[in-house]
C-alpha cells in the first residue's frame, strides 16, 4: 500500500457557530486531514505533537480510522495545542478568540521510521521550519509533496516560507492568501506567480465557493456542492487537504488529469465536514455515502455542448 | 426565426475603474442583453426608450448586430436615462455615484406588433410594472419569461416585484439579492424560496464566482472563468442573460438540461465583456471567438470519476 505522511496539529478546538457552540472537543489539520485520507486505501501516518492532557479516547478515534500515531508525540507534563473561535452569521469569516500553542511551541516533529520513505507527504499548515523539517527527514525523496499554509506564516515568517515552497510540488492556499502571497488580485496572475515560487500545481479554495487547480497554462474548477445548512466551516481546508492527498497516494498518479479527479475527492469529503460540528461527520463516512455525493457532484457540472 | 422581446434600459454609463475611466458611454440593460443574444440566430427586439440626446450611431449599433430597435423610443425634448458609477480596487463592488432617470420616469413600454406572439420575453432590470406591462401586452402567453430584477425594486416596489415574479419561468438574481428576497442564507434554500413564489427555474449570479442553476431538486453549478484581468464588470449580468435568453430563444428547448447549456453560454459571453470597458467588447464578437472560449469552459470543469 502506499504510504502518506501527514503533519500538522492535533489539537483541541473550542467553537462557536450561529448555531451553537462547543467546549474543547478535537481538532487540529492532522487531524482533519487524516480522518479525510483515512477513506482511501493508504497507510498514513500523523505527525503531530499532544500534551498529557489529551483524551486515549481522540488518539483511538484516529488509530480506529487507520491513521498512524507512532509519530503523535504525547509531552505528559504539557498542554495540548487550544484554538478557539467564533463563526460570523455568514459563516465565511470568524474571529479567532484564543490560540494557545502550549506543547506546539517547542514541537521538533519525527517522521516514524517506517514513513521515511513515503511516496506523499501532506504538510499540513504549521510552521514552516517544521514542515522543512519533516521533508528533510524523507529518505528518498517523495514523490509528491503537498503544502498548506495560511496568512499567519506570511506574516511572521515569509522567508522560511518561501523556502519551503520552492521544495514542494503542489501548495493549497485559500483565495485571499494566494493574493497577499503574490500582491496580485487575479487568481490567473496569482497562481503564475507562485508556480514561479516552485509548486507546478496551484490549488486555490474558495471555500463555498469551490477551488481551482492551476498548472501551466491548464485550470479546472471544482465548485463546492450548494448545501442546505452549513454547520461548522471548522476543518473544512484541511478535510479538502485529506482528500485531495489521500486520493493521490492511494491511485500514484500525479497527472494533471488525476488531479482534477483528487480535487472533486476534496471537495466532496470537504461537504460532509461542514455538516456537523468538528471531526463529527468525518469519523463513521462511508464509501457508500462518499459515492453518492461524488454523483452529485458530476450531475452539478456536467454538461453537453456540441461545438461546430 | 425564433423571437425573442428584450425590455430593459438604454442608458448612458460613465464608469470609473482601477483601469480607468470613461466619458457617458453606451449602456444599459437591454443594450447589453440585446447585444449578447444577437450571436444566436434569433429575432430580437428590444423595447425601451432613449431622450433626443441619444446618438443615432448607438441606435444603428443595435440595429447592425440585428437587434431590432422599432420598439426603442425616442423622446425628442427626453434626456437619456444615465448612471455612473466607480468600482472598488476588488472589481466586486461599486459606488453608484449618478442615477438620472431622465426619460424612464414616465416609461410606457410598447411591444412592437410583430413581437407580441414571440416565444421568449426577457424582462431586464426596470420597475416592476414596466415588466409587467411587457407581459400584458403579449397576444399570447410567452413558452418562457425570464426576469431579471435587483435589490433596488426589492426595497421600493416588493409587492409589485412579487406579483410579476409569480408570472415568469425563470428569474435571474445575484446571490445577495437572492438572499434579501428570502431572509434565507443558504443559497439552496433561497432557491426553494424563490420557486415557490413563482419561477420554476431560479438562476443565481455569484459574478466571478459562476452561477447556479435550481430546478426542483436539479441544481447545476457554471464557474466563471478564471480570467487575467477584468477590465469592467459593467453588463455582465445583462450580459449574461443576454446569452442565456438567446440560446433558449433560439433552440426552443426549455428543459433543465438545455438551460444548462444557456447558462454556460451566458457565463462564455459574460465572460468577453468584462474584458474591456462597457459594451467595446460586445460590439464584433465572432463565433469562432465564441466557439473557443466555450472549449476553454468545457476543460474548465469536466472530469472523469469512475464510480463503482
Amino acid at each position: 500500500m502506499s504510504k502518506l505522511v501527514i503533519v500538522g496539529t492535533v489539537a483541541f478546538d473550542a467553537i462557536e457557530t450561529p448555531f451553537g457552540k462547543t467546549d474543547k472537543i478535537l481538532g487540529g489539520a492532522a487531524t482533519y486531514i487524516g480522518l479525510s485520507a483515512s477513506n482511501f486505501n493508504v497507510d498514513s501516518a500523523a505527525v503531530s505533537v499532544v500534551g498529557g492532557d489529551f483524551p486515549q479516547e481522540y488518539l483511538d478515534l484516529l488509530k480506529d480510522r487507520n491513521v498512524d500515531i507512532e509519530g503523535i508525540e504525547i509531552v505528559k507534563d504539557g498542554k495540548t495545542f487550544f484554538w478557539s473561535g467564533k463563526y460570523h452569521n455568514d459563516m465565511n469569516s470568524r474571529d479567532t478568540l484564543t490560540t494557545e500553542l502550549n506543547v506546539l511551541e517547542h514541537f521538533n516533529p519525527i517522521v516514524p521510521e517506517n514513513y521515511k520513505d513515503a511516496d506523499v507527504v501532506m504538510l499540513g499548515n504549521l510552521h514552516p521550519l517544521v514542515q522543512q523539517g519533516v521533508l528533510n527527514q524523507m529518505t528518498k525523496k517523495p514523490k509528491l509533496a503537498i503544502l498548506d499554509t495560511m496568512n499567519f506564516w506570511m506574516d511572521i515568517a515569509l522567508d522560511d516560507l518561501l523556502s519551503v515552497i520552492k521544495n514542494v510540488d503542489v501548495i493549497t492556499i485559500n483565495d485571499e492568501e494566494a493574493r497577499q502571497l503574490t500582491g496580485e488580485y487575479s487568481l490567473v496572475v496569482a497562481a503564475r506567480k507562485i508556480q514561479e515560487m516552485g509548486p507546478k500545481y496551484v490549488v486555490i479554495k474558495k471555500g463555498e465557493h469551490g477551488a481551482l487547480l492551476f498548472h501551466d497554462d491548464n485550470v479546472f474548477y471544482a465548485p463546492a456542492l450548494p448545501l442546505e445548512e452549513v454547520f461548522d466551516p471548522t476543518g473544512a481546508g484541511d478535510t479538502f487537504a485529506g482528500g485531495f492527498a489521500g486520493y493521490l497516494a492511494k491511485t500514484g498518479d500525479f497527472s494533471f488529469e488525476n488531479m482534477k479527479t483528487a480535487v472533486i475527492y476534496g471537495s466532496t469529503l470537504a461537504s460532509f465536514c461542514v455538516e456537523k460540528f468538528g471531526t463529527e461527520r468525518m469519523q463513521n463516512l462511508t464509501d457508500k455515502e462518499i459515492y453518492k455525493r461524488l454523483d452529485q457532484f458530476k450531475s452539478l457540472t456536467q454538461f453537453d455542448i456540441e461545438l461546430t
